[in-house]
């Protein structure tokens, strides 16, 4: 019987720009499918969560133009669990606006809140760990983000350092946040044993998550003033559309995470990956061949004289023939054909060359 | 007022493998359009007929699976004009068809045959030689063929011997056969001045052609006996199902002219080309840029640190994004993406690796 408090807010408003041609403005990474598993990370987030929040209490926040992708991917989602934001304004206004909803609903709420398009991989141990978190969270005003145990020096995650030793069972009070380090500060980190990866998993009571945010983040909290007048009723969206309009554009870790007092990191041992980038990908995807290349599918495929490619097409049963090809990105969706270096500086620079307009209106 | 003896038969049956994955079992190359003319080679060569023969009389041969293709890229085409073999069994099966039909409706006629898939410029020229060698034609047995002079020591079109000095407005007699010489054989045959090249279009009257198949070729033309009975009604295209499951595979070249006494060559030119390989399309495409990569079209693409590469899509308006590659043949199309290096042997090699089962039934 799983803890009537308990909710859930999944986050699946992401634009997705990191893996264009892949993700696109109306394609981003939380509807994909990277691996053979034919479920979308959002898919699999929603069926993660449920092993640990009653379904009635998962909400998903994404955005009015996703509406429909959201409703194919979780068909059986409450109408009334689907919030949609105008526009993406990074995770805090979106907490805000999910956090109101559940205190509506159950002043006594404790939440979690996970992005939509990460690998997570040992289920079990991820269960457990939430159900501690939440446990702990449950008894305190603790905000809680749960780091994962960093098995290599990677550069593409965030890293929280703890104030101490970590005991079993418990948080740790957060030291320091910091944004993707270079190769060789992050080899450093690892060898500290003092930091973990920002997994972007939060656990809380949602009053604590409100006051911090009302502390810290007023010109979000300002605009929800009244409230509790027009959630639940068929004022919401016009509300919510009218107030996203001045809505500033921050993340719940610089806006509240690293400002409060008690920011507190629980470490755990899941496996898990925000695919972030072409290499991480390469990793992810479901097929490697000896010659180290990595493909999306198995079938209809001739590698020959080829190695270390990643080779990705969105299109069913299309043949890949590709010969003399080496440590190159080969991308092909419906409209798009890019082929490019696997050197994520030559990846970044030729991107922005591309210029990509069908997200500029989305920035 | 064009000359109402004129007839033309368009030869539009080839399987086109050479070209695959652009071309393919149910595409070959005279539905496609390489350039950006917005018109097949089909309908251009069709265009190109009509002005100097009688549209009534231009006759297409083509195979009952490509019916409705013809049928779209022709749609002016009377349904008497179209004929359907149920395999492709090389020229002079096809030629014999087509002959015979013309000679039911015109004992008189004189015959322009050409393939449907070659690129032809200098429409003038084009025009004022066929129309010499129809006169000339006109009052002679002679089976002629047109021979392009030639501008490169090209290794990829087949060689015509002249017999002796050519004379303004006349065809000469033809010496030698040559199928694909090597690039030394080629440039020796430029040098000497004695040879053209072979572009498979001939001139002949339909009674000329008619006696030397059935002298040299009776094991096709014995076949059509009791044609006179059949063409024109409603057994025609069973009668000719039925014949050719018997009918011989034989080109024109080898079943008629290079036994025939009466082969003559009549200097062209015109520009011509058998768009026969890719380093021939490479030529041929619509788009080069400064960086010598080949395109078939224009619009939306972005190449960096890219040179002489062969760039095609099927799909129009898809954003071709390269990076970093050199001397590549890149060929995208609905089901296939196939990059190799721009080298024959190896395309050759990859594609037999490739099978292209659909073409097994055909050949």
């Amino acid at each position: 019987m799983l803890n009537n408090h308990y909710y859930c807010i999944i986050m699946a408003g992401g634009i997705g720009s990191r893996f264009w041609p892949i993700s696109r403005a109306d394609q981003p990474k939380q509807f994909l499918d990277f691996s053979i598993q034919g479920r979308s990370f959002l898919r699999r987030t929603y069926d993660r969560m449920k092993n640990v929040i009653p379904e009635e209490n998962i909400i998903v926040v994404s955005l009015e133009r996703y509406r429909d992708q959201v409703r194919s991917h979780l068909p059986e989602l409450p109408e009334q669990n689907l919030l949609l934001e105008p526009y993406n304004r990074n995770t805090a206004p979106c907490i805000a606006y999910a956090t109101y909803v559940i205190l509506q609903r159950d002043p006594e709420a404790i939440t979690v809140v996970t992005p939509s398009d990460h690998a997570i991989a040992r289920h079990e141990i991820f269960n457990s760990t939430l159900l501690e978190a939440l446990s702990y969270a449950a008894g305190s005003d603790a905000l809680i983000t749960l780091g994962v145990v960093p098995t290599r020096p990677d550069s593409n995650f965030g890293y929280i350092q703890m104030a101490g030793k970590p005991e079993e069972r418990r948080p740790v009070k957060i030291k320091t946040f910091t944004e993707k380090p270079d190769a060789n500060l992050a080899r450093v980190f690892i060898d500290t044993g003092e930091f973990l990866w920002n997994s972007g998993i939060f656990v809380w009571r949602a009053d604590a998550i409100r006051k911090e945010m009302e502390k810290y983040a007023p010109e979000i909290t300002n605009l929800w003033v009244g409230w509790r007048d027009v959630l639940g009723t068929g004022e919401q969206q016009a509300f919510v559309d009218r107030i996203y309009t001045d809505m500033p554009r921050t993340s719940i870790d610089y806006a509240v995470m690293e400002k409060t007092d008690n920011a507190w990191v629980y470490p755990a041992e899941f496996r898990w990956a925000d695919i972030g980038n072409w290499e991480s990908l390469y990793e992810y995807l479901a097929y490697h061949d000896a010659d180290g290349n990595a493909l999306n599918r198995t079938s209809r495929r001739l590698l020959k004289d080829c190695s270390d490619n990643i080779v990705y097409s969105t299109k069913e049963g299309k043949l890949l023939a590709l010969r003399g090809m080496e440590d190159f990105i080969v991308i092909d969706t419906d409209d798009v054909l890019m082929i490019c270096p696997r050197d994520e500086q030559k990846l970044k620079d030729f991107l922005s060359q591309l210029a990509m307009p069908e997200y500029e209106e989305y920035r």
